[in-house]
């Protein structure tokens, strides 16, 4: 059971650089897969799923699922890893030829919101399997979320050199993250604001939080 | 299996008001019960615990365990009241007779991050079992929770009502809770601040964040 065999390798290619393949029939059944486990593990949490619920969920039998995906910590490997890849994907994309490093900053809580209000099952799949995963399964993923939180260290450091800042840049990147990533918990589509409208106000609370009550451009 | 049964009600008499009396030998023993009924919460989750895996944990039989609490259910029950009631009963403690609105935010602000950095088991399990209890059990621990989420709302209303400032209260109020809140992922008491630094960082943040670039006091 290693984390490249056939399945994984596929979901990568399509996910890498910008000229991604179309995708094919197997791609879309394995994103439909993988958002029904997702919800699976939301509603029942990944102690409490087995794979006869995900099968039930998905459609897929019970062979297939085995066949396929080989166990439940597999599953849950590919959803983390799909969620992470696509949004630092996103994110480079985004902040191409972008050079303020204020409005770098903006696009990071933008990306970040946008991605997780319109996915919230896997959102609390995330913060609550955080640790669930083993071993090789789990370098993996640790290693696509560094590259996520360094980018982000890399965004406020470029902030503090730009303006002479002075903050601690790890309590400042975990609570952006926090801030962000608490509206699981919270965030109901019929009455909040919208993702735009949410970075907006995180980007304006945060901005002048680290930048010494020097004003932000609006 | 009512709220109000024999242990639920001495546990709630124990944490009413300033007069407590001493603990008795019940009172630490349940404490001590519910205390390894959250490090298993913690490490299984809610749905993968069961009362077995809870009656090895706190070496209590199993008769035992199900004579007192009735329920795993109930046992979580009595964990997020516990920790929300203590929680609230402390700060308002400590907000007494402190009139300005900035240092009454910061006294919150370290009020939470205080109980949870040294209580981080049973910060994850309220985390992640948020949702976990049902009809009475979940309508009275929603009850203290909102009272603390009022609590917090009224003193960032203070606030902005003192310095003429103009922000979305829910926005900024879920914005502090999920920066606080989110250090159980992150937390490591080797290398990171400890509460009262951490406290005094994240109001400094917070507070200039929704002050309108004002300067805050130091």
């Amino acid at each position: 059971m290693v984390a490249t065999s056939t399945t994984s390798a596929r979901l990568s290619v399509r996910q890498r650089g910008n000229s991604r393949p179309p995708a094919t029939r197997f791609d879309k059944r394995l994103g439909q897969i993988l958002a029904h486990a997702t919800d699976v593990f939301c509603k029942k949490g990944y102690e409490g799923a087995s794979m006869r619920d995900l099968s039930r969920a998905s459609g897929m039998s019970l062979a297939g699922l085995y066949y396929y995906f080989q166990s439940k910590e597999r599953l849950l490997f590919l959803i983390q890893k799909h969620t992470f890849t696509t949004i630092v994907e996103r994110l480079k994309v985004r902040l191409e030829g972008v050079n303020d490093a204020e409005q770098r900053i903006r696009i990071f809580i933008l990306n970040h919101l946008e991605y997780f209000l319109s996915n919230q099952a896997a959102m609390k799949v995330l913060s609550h399997e955080d640790d669930a995963l083993k071993n090789g399964f789990a370098l993996e993923v640790a290693a696509i979320k560094r590259e996520y939180y360094r980018i982000c260290v890399g965004l406020l450091d470029e902030l503090k050199r730009e303006r002479g800042l002075q903050f601690s840049t790890r309590i400042a990147v975990l609570s952006l993250f926090g801030m962000m990533n608490w509206i699981y918990t919270w965030h109901n589509p019929r009455v909040d604001a919208d993702a735009d409208e949410l970075a907006r106000q995180m980007s304006e609370m945060f901005l002048r939080g680290v930048m010494n009550g020097a004003r932000t451009r609006r």
